[in-house]
């Protein structure tokens, strides 16, 4: 086969057969392809698209350029979720306790934040020494162990979308479906799940900022999903504002215990309960979506989540002094708080600068090397449909930068629009696709 | 600026402006822009197409990559012609000399054969001791002398081409309308002419096999050139079988040499007649295109264009007593005659296929590594449209390799389709755009 006959063939708008996927994904990830001809590939494909079959085989291809993890020996389903990221999404972190304390084994493979969004990883890693490098051995024993580990992709999973990932990154080809859900799903399938649940994040914060997209991307994914004989479940969620009210590692890592505790019950907990639920469904422990909703509800009013959550970051190597008391964890050097200059609704808020301004403050990486200041982040008193006085505060910022709180203060003003009447409450879940 | 965006702005179907052209080209020929995102471009190029101010921008950009030559010097005008390129298209050595003769300069940058195609240069080095890689000062020299110089690209003449075009031919972003204009116009402007002639080839020989494409091509270079204020010609010339009776480098300067001297009246004749009649109208000696064509006829006949063919060649180094005695010539070891199998008309030749039999017999390369056998190739008795008896000879074949000389006749048979009853002419000159 030759590769330029094959991009030509896809450019001319024709169907890549299963063998000539197959050969475009070893001979790349064998380093045979050079990267100025698998670019060239990766546009054709952006701007062409793909049939479900060839995304199929794109995916098969990608999966099985490394390990599929077997995990026959664990006796129960296993179930994960997989967000599309947004500012302010931390459900892992209260899914993973919920669903594994149902007795359903749940293998996350999480990223870490790039640009505005944040990244599970670099959340977990914000509890001191929590270790989300595990190897495969010894994330299988936790797995085992506590029904959940949370870790970051390892070498031996799906190399070729680690490959093909990075040169996207610099390419202009990140935004195409059939690459988006390629790289999604040999990522999950590499875990060996029987059922996944999608959060579809759409909206200002999203990487998919247009609804329609986001249903496409949802139906990729299923149809993908499905092709795999995997149960799967997708729900179409607003980003037009960040999820809960805290933003940044640390910060968020305590919402997430505030929820897991019952101490707290705003949309953050809300989308945990539903896709929690959606998950024990998949995972044949609940009779219905409704039904595995009341039984997430349970396990944290019962206070098994939390303990859960505390198993997990104790076997995966992390303090869980700085969980029950976070006042000893270290402070960032500069707050400050922001106030509305008069009165009104918020009416919009523009997520990706919000998280931007995340960034500023610390808690993102511009490029991957950028190292994250744990600390940094947004604390939200008011959020989208919130009525406020004029000098009320709206939020509060931590960094250890003066300038950069300066600058992420303006951001934050900048992104928020004010109206007199009281905007309509936006919907949290937007669609489920099954 | 930033490279990923200004693909992503291409990709999203937007113009780019003057500024950001100029950036990408300066930048990916200043090695600062990797191959990976260039190729991207390039395929963004290829699929969303390019507005005629971003061809004419592109092609500034590539032009101002290198030197562009000054001719103002030289009195008189500057007029070159183009050919697309196809099989047995050797009119650049018959219309060099005839346009010289009238006064009118002809600094002529020409390049090399590649697959089906045969080059102007391959050609041209098939006379021994010609030199085609003369430095601008000689070039120089030569076209004050005898009005006419025939070159190889050389570094200082836009090298953003070369580079691009190296890019091109790896990554499936050749058949692109702006992307072939301005890589063919930043070099024809290099050369610092006042008028262009363009020969542009359709059928089955030809780069661009449908008509349409052909007619796009034509309007893309000749709005270009117009927008560098020079004058233009294209002629729409069927490639439907090989131009001429000889393929093969020098065969084809033999066949030249019969044309100059005025010993043949073929196609190749007519055509050579038409272009150089269209430079001597764009170059001011001739009152109209006929008036051209009267003119171009009357130097054959009184043999000036044939000197000018030998002063030319004796300038660059080539030893005339070839071209006057081509029987001093080495001959190939192995010579073979193709005979018709049946009675009948020649209705269709697959022109492709004629040239890959030609490269088969040594007088093409695969790649651009391969030497050339000069003396290989393929004399043709009979063309599209003739009649021949059963066993009557259809064509003859030269070549060093008698394996290779089988293998080619084997093509040529299959190339060839006959019918019983005569197929009605097809037109030589299709169109003419001004």
């Amino acid at each position: 086969m030759n590769t330029v006959e094959l991009i030509k063939k896809k450019r001319d708008g024709k169907s890549l057969n299963p063998d000539e996927i197959k050969f475009l994904i070893n001979q790349y990830t064998g380093k045979k392809i050079p990267d100025y001809q698998f670019s060239a590939l990766l546009m054709t494909i952006l701007l062409k698209g793909m049939t479900s079959q060839e995304t199929y085989e794109l995916t098969r291809a990608m999966l099985h350029s490394g390990k599929v993890i077997n995990l026959s020996s664990l006796i129960g389903s296993k179930v994960d979720k997989h967000s599309t990221g947004g500012v302010g999404d931390k459900t892992s972190l209260i899914i993973a306790p919920i669903v594994a304390s149902t007795g359903i084994f749940v293998p996350m493979i999480s990223g870490r934040g790039l640009g505005h969004t944040g990244g599970t990883l670099d959340k977990l890693e914000s509890i001191p020494g929590f270790k989300t490098n595990l190897s495969l051995a010894e994330s299988m024993k936790v797995l085992k162990k506590c029904g959940a580990v949370l870790i970051g992709q390892t070498k031996e999973i799906a190399p070729a979308d680690k490959l093909i990932y990075a040169l996207r990154d610099v390419t202009a080809t990140v935004e195409s479906i059939p690459l988006i859900t390629a790289s999604i799903m040999s990522k999950k399938l590499a875990e060996g799940i029987d059922g996944l649940v999608l959060d579809i994040k759409t909206g200002s914060g999203a990487f998919m900022k247009n609804y329609e997209d986001s249903i496409e991307l949802a139906n990729s994914l299923i149809k993908t999903a499905k092709s795999f004989d995997k149960k799967v479940i997708a729900f179409i969620t607003d980003m037009n504002q960040p999820l809960g009210n805290y933003v940044g590692n640390w910060l968020e890592v305590i919402e997430s215990v505030h929820v897991l505790k019952g101490n707290l019950k705003n949309d953050l907990y809300d989308l945990s309960i539903k896709l929690a639920g959606a998950m024990i469904y998949l995972g044949k422990k609940a009779k219905s979506l409704q039904d595995g909703e009341r039984i997430a509800k349970k396990k944290i009013d019962t206070g098994e989540a939390y303990k859960k959550f505390l198993e997990i970051v104790e076997l995966q190597g992390g303090k869980v002094n700085y969980i029950d008391n976070p006042d000893k964890y270290p402070k960032s050097k500069f707050m400050r708080k922001v106030q509305a200059s008069k009165n009104g609704y918020i009416k919009e808020t523009d997520t990706y600068t919000i998280g931007m301004a995340s960034l500023e403050l610390g808690a993102g990486r511009r490029i991957k090397d950028d190292v994250i200041d744990h600390r940094a982040g947004i604390i939200f008193y008011k959020k989208s449909g919130d009525h406020l006085h004029k000098n009320e505060i709206i939020c509060e910022l931590f960094s250890n930068s003066n300038s950069k709180i300066k600058l992420a203060e303006q951001m934050i003003v900048k992104s928020l629009k004010f109206s007199n009447s009281q905007p309509r409450k936006r919907k949290l879940v937007k669609k489920i696709i099954r």
